[in-house]
């Protein structure tokens, strides 16, 4: 196995900005985050999430082959299981799961939303990605976190056991778990929260970052990195007041969290609000983003990373992304008849180079599926993985060529 | 894609008798199964199974890295679905799933006993494996076969339509298909079954395999193999009779299939009394089999392939097997307390050589196991299948060294 020892890099060295450019309204830009490991992730990129450490589906090598060089990682599912201090014990999280690209992790602050307003409100990723088949996973759900001022207290999802998640808490587990990016401990808001609700867990959230800034100074070996969040709603005095606060600490990164309203406009919008306080130096990463239209906003307005359970959770439910309009295509459809088969007897997309593609048809594919074998599961994400990488890969090369217009243009063309 | 053209084999090339030697009271045989696409099984080999023309949880070009060139598909699931019709119009077996090696496909005939008087009876593989944990999944099942003089019928496990299938109609889903190696129609009988009926059961087989093979050399292109099944329980008289019987028709195999007893020491003793009356140069199978016992037991009396599903099987559940005594170990136990994490730093074997071994940790797999993450299944899906693999090829070179026995001493004496 590959031998984990940390190389400590020059704080200087983690993010650099390689290059920025403008076209049309865009400010465009190509850096390159860095780990203690010697691994390297030229942004923008998309940050694929491994809940547990490990992306559903897939063994942790296969990223490397999908030339996916960072991953996001849960601290509240690794704190619920096996816990911060055997992953501390059996070297860390790289080792653990034996990847040495750049690992983010969360603070479980979006765990505080998504176990418990978003139960309360039935709203939330999980219910929205859900909801176009009718399925609203989070119905009847017993809401499992509550928020005070001093901590969050979940109810394990796992045991039932009582977590309190203080801001110097989530950084502890955080440094353990040995991240290369850490998140300050804040309250993802719901979006149907009222602006007063919203502008109290703001300030909360600010005095959290603080906190968490605080412990984090104190306790850090060198080789972590943790980025403050901006909070604030779909409200453009909250937003500018929690993005003033944040980009005054001495931050190594910012990222913008939240409720980013409830329409792609809103995204755009509070972008267009918030950048311009964020210094030009610093890396920014937008969480819990991920659908294509989404990609396109947040490159557009300088943010370097982002992460979403979007193409491997699609993967998992038979949906696969193509190059064309609408972009996603339903593998688990009914196809077979015997006019119609013969038109499955090709891959996804021809023009696709992934593994799955190169190897297997929509027929076998969609075989797989409807008998209920797994192999379909990790294929499927293999395709939607390398289809974000791929796609990321293209959007930099455009970016440093100047065609970054030319190219949404192209890719948007093939709508009709 | 690669390209699957037939290249008819010359008939004689199919099976070659490459070495036999005798060890103490063992018969020792190594030879090689071609198939039309160039494919070489060298044999004793041990045959996973596919049931749905999948390894469950592993894509099928993982094969060839773990050097298995043979599989067992199942015949009635492939009927159910996509059905053979679709198969055939996709390019067959081989190109719908994207494996050239040796594809075995069962008659149909076991999933009268599994879907029919296993559940009768509460026996059965599924019913044996599971109840190590107390789990008899069989339980309150709708028995979903019948046996009939002319055919076998089903209520399809997916959709509950009637599926009759007859000798005729087996061979020719199975020519549809396209495998390498087709078996007739038979009924595999209960363990609890009385000799009537085992007797009767045996006779209508006998019929059945003859039925079969005329419906085979009318209708079969050149590039595909028949198997005949020998039958009768553990009872010597029709075991005998039934070896002379299929043994006197011009198959391309002969299969020994329906119940093996209740023992280890059955099965030695079915063997022994019907390995004599099988002519040397036809390939023999043995249906079902594939505890680390019954493949020494199967191998010293002269069988060359088998399958079983035990390795698949275990790896989801979380049991893996190693070198030495008891042979398997449970990842999913619950190792982690402070004392013990360090312990299980390290691969579930240090000698082994497979990818999971190579990449992974207990600690890890066990992580993986507890919360559920399917990653896991694979992993260990594919160490159970490079141990398996590993095994006979040890063995095989061992029975060519003419030091067999030496070998197996040595393997076993690891269990004190």
């Amino acid at each position: 196995m590959k031998n984990y020892i940390e190389n400590t890099v020059n704080k200087s060295n983690f993010f650099k900005l390689l290059h920025s450019s403008k076209e049309g309204n865009y400010n465009l830009r190509i850096g390159i985050i860095q780990n203690s490991l010697g691994s390297k992730l030229i942004t923008p990129a998309f940050i694929p999430v491994a809940t547990n450490a490990s992306i559903r589906a897939l063994d942790s090598l296969k990223l490397k082959d999908l030339e996916i060089n960072g991953i996001f990682v849960n601290t509240y599912h690794m704190h619920v299981h096996p816990g911060e201090d055997i992953i501390q014990e059996l070297g860390k999280l790289h080792k653990f799961m034996n990847y040495d690209g750049i690992i983010f992790t969360d603070s479980g602050g979006f765990q505080a939303f998504s176990l418990g307003q978003a139960i309360e409100h039935g709203v939330g990723k999980i219910v929205s990605i859900f909801s176009k088949e009718g399925k609203k996973r989070n119905n009847n759900i017993e809401k499992l976190a509550e928020i005070t001022d001093d901590y969050i207290i979940f109810k394990s999802h796992l045991d039932g056991k009582i977590i309190k998640l203080s801001p110097e808490k989530s950084i502890d587990i955080q440094i353990k778990l040995g991240s290369d990016i850490l998140m300050v401990l804040d309250e993802c808001t719901s979006p149907l929260a009222s602006y007063e609700y919203t502008k109290k867990s703001m300030e909360r959230s600010m005095r959290w970052a603080l906190r968490s800034l605080e412990f984090f100074k104190k306790n850090n070996k060198g080789n972590q990195y943790l980025y403050g969040i901006i909070q604030g709603g779909h409200h453009y005095d909250l937003r500018i007041k929690s993005t003033e606060f944040i980009s005054s600490l001495p931050f190594d990164g910012i990222a913008i969290g939240g409720s980013l309203g409830t329409s792609k406009e809103n995204i755009k919008e509070i972008l267009s609000w918030v950048m311009n306080y964020i210094p030009e130096n610093l890396p920014r990463h937008l969480l819990g983003i991920g659908s294509l239209n989404e990609i396109f906003t947040a490159i557009e307005n300088g943010i370097d990373t982002f992460d979403c359970v979007i193409p491997t959770r699609y993967a998992r439910t038979g949906t696969v992304f193509t190059n064309s309009y609408p972009f996603i295509k339903d593998i688990t459809a009914k196809y077979y008849n015997q006019i119609e088969t013969k038109k499955y007897n090709k891959p996804i997309d021809e023009n696709c180079n992934c593994y799955t593609c190169r190897n297997y048809t929509v027929a076998y594919l969609n075989h797989l599926f409807f008998v209920g074998e797994i192999a379909a599961m990790t294929l499927l994400t293999i395709h939607n993985l390398y289809f974000y990488s791929n796609l990321l890969k293209n959007i930099r090369e455009a970016i440093l060529q100047n065609r970054y217009l030319k190219f949404k243009e192209q890719f948007f063309k093939k709508t009709s």
